[in-house]
């Protein structure tokens, strides 16, 4: 019999008992032991909840209690999630996390400090929710150099992309359907800004790297700038806007941003719509891999948490490899990146011609006040030459 | 250093050599030891090729051999690939294979067998060629009930009906491209028989029941029947055919069946076109999920084989939790399984309304000779029943 603590009994913390309890049979046969849910850690009570008596409000009993052998951190945040990460590691713990931001921060510290001592610190949920994407990397896609790790990383923005493609909405139309239905929050900041996607992209890239990439250093623009008009557009070529992160590799660094692109139809990720997350992997031996699912959700997400917690009872006595390392990469510079870009001005073909020279315009209904087109490829330092170059700049897309 | 042999030098064990030279510092760095070939075995020589003295033609050399850790398979057929399973796993070494073949018939005693000493048997490549499929399976998603697994599972029948929708040709002569370019092979059966795929929905299968799946008890049709009138009808309807290995649970069974069917854009396998494949996995917690990839090929096969490699190398002396027992499995009755039919007949709408009452007939152009029509949602046995009532039936394909 294992025994676990969770911590943050709010949407993931209460699936990952849900998930323990609903499958409990066949997550013993799988893990080799039971799993039972010795305390949940919340401020709050939960009168009436049928876990009721499991609640307690001082960390200082779980890490204090040597029956404890797994503490599964649901709480989300940097603080107090890393203190008690520390702890429970110290306390010879194992750890498994759905938070992504306390990895993207300390993750290569983390695992550092559990393979010291035989433990393991596990957090598959952190990234695309319930896609089996961190393990896949760790341990399946281990004979390829990684190319390109890219993907659709943010159900809330996926999710208003896909209306806003799908019913020609404005922006703060869509958000407060998003808000209404549950599908974003009341302050949608960390997701319409790109940031919850950047954080995760961090962690995608510090595992490519095998080094710690800091989310600082990736630039990250999100989607509150992208308009019905735009939509127009993208229809008009047969494209879809969609939030990405990516990790591109150039010689040997490593480049990463966040920003809405273009996708056309032969793109994997182009199907990928509503709260669905998709996370796109070049190999230079494999090719082209997708791994495609529910990027959030509670149970979703509590099944990848619960995933870990099986993985580290099948690994109770031994650290599972992991190459994630704290010392830092500098990433290049994202204006190395090469590609189309859309853009939409009030100027005219003999000033756009100026500044791009040879372009391709795009036509959209009733869009007759402006110019739209697509630039040739260039990087993001030819962009910007050009760019300063011509007025009344609207919009500008990257293009893949 | 680890030393690996390899049996058979053709297309992807010549790959498995290549992966591990092209990116043999990474690979060392991530296995924790450099990986160095010691015998390749086959049947021919290979004058003037780099790896030439390595080339033996007695397999009792690499049997007998204490250095060798790890006996790598890609001959494929079942014979003399068991014999000779079964003999590097009694000599204590390890096994790794990318041979549907030989797994889908000797999966679960050959694990047995390695198990019992503390080695490691493992067979990535042989269900998805590149695609991290059955590593997934058996270490990410073991907090779910698995309710369906489903895939495009061969890369020759999916790029042949690819190319019948793009270009409406005829079965026989896409068949005739699909061999010129190498994408089928001089005799085509296995492929478009569905044999290959029967082969590797039973290995996936087994692996979700934790037990063996007969293949010989997997219901198969291929693809040979498929004209390009259906396809022509697919497209009016807005659907694509796709040759699918699907394996349900229905209560406390599963029902698997290889056969081709009608799928809609909103399935996340419709967009799965050319040489890819896809496996879509549905979990009772997790929901839905999809792995997508290169199904064949030598490298993205060989990356997978390596992969297994650098796995085993990081487990040298502890077996990988594998749960797939020798015991059989009593597969359901594929006719439990409910779908939609789209039927093709010379009948007129009073015959097919007599057998199949109301339906929805489907019209394409320049079918003026017959009549098409979608059945409502039923299992196999009412299809049975109704289409034995209706003369002049052309075709059926099942609807997802």
């Amino acid at each position: 019999m294992v025994k676990i603590a969770v911590l943050g009994y709010g949407t993931i913390g209460s699936g990952v008992v849900e998930v323990l309890e609903t499958n409990r049979d066949i997550i013993a046969k799988r893990a080799g032991e039971e799993i039972s849910v010795k305390y949940i850690l919340d401020l709050r009570d939960f009168p009436g909840d049928p876990h009721e008596e499991l609640v307690v409000h001082d960390y200082k009993m779980i890490r204090n209690d040597p029956e404890v052998d797994i503490v599964v951190e649901a709480m989300g945040g940097v603080e107090p999630a890393f203190t008690f990460a520390k702890q429970a590691i110290l306390a010879g713990k194992h750890f498994a996390t759905s938070n992504k931001a306390l990895i993207a921060k300390h993750g290569a510290e983390l695992i550092a400090m559990a393979q010291e001592r035989s433990l393991n610190c596990l957090y598959e949920a952190s990234v695309g929710g319930g896609i089996p994407i961190i393990r896949p990397l760790n341990s399946c896609l281990t004979a390829d150099v990684i190319e390109e790790i890219s993907g659709i990383l943010n159900g809330t923005t996926n999710y208003m992309m896909t209306k806003m493609s799908e019913e020609g909405s404005d922006f703060d139309d869509v958000l407060k359907d998003a808000q209404k239905k549950g599908f974003a929050e009341a302050d949608p900041t960390a997701d319409i800004e790109g940031y919850d996607a950047c954080r995760k992209i961090a962690i995608l890239t510090s595992l490519v790297c095998a080094r710690q990439v800091d989310f600082e250093d990736i630039h990250t623009e999100g989607i509150t700038k992208i308009t019905a008009a735009d939509i127009r557009y993208a229809k008009a070529m047969g494209k879809r806007i969609k939030l990405l992160g990516c990790s591109y590799r150039i010689g040997d660094q490593y480049c990463a941003i966040v920003a809405p692109y273009l996708l056309d139809e032969g793109n994997p990720l182009f199907g990928v719509n509503g709260v669905f997350n998709a996370i796109f992997v070049r190999g230079n031996m494999l090719g082209d891999a997708m791994f495609y699912g529910s990027g959030a959700g509670k149970l979703p997400t509590a099944s990848a948490v619960v995933g870990d917690i099986v993985d580290i009872v099948r690994h109770k006595h031994v650290s599972i490899t992991m190459e994630w390392k704290p010392d830092k990469v500098e990433l290049a510079d994202y204006r190395n990146l090469r590609n189309r870009y859309f853009v939409r001005t009030t100027a005219d073909a003999a000033a756009i011609e100026a500044a791009f020279g040879e372009v391709s315009y795009v036509q959209a209904e009733g869009m007759d006040d402006e110019l739209a087109f697509l630039t040739e490829e260039m990087d993001g330092y030819a962009y910007e030459a050009a760019a300063g170059k011509l007025d009344g700049i609207l919009q500008c897309i990257r293009v893949r």
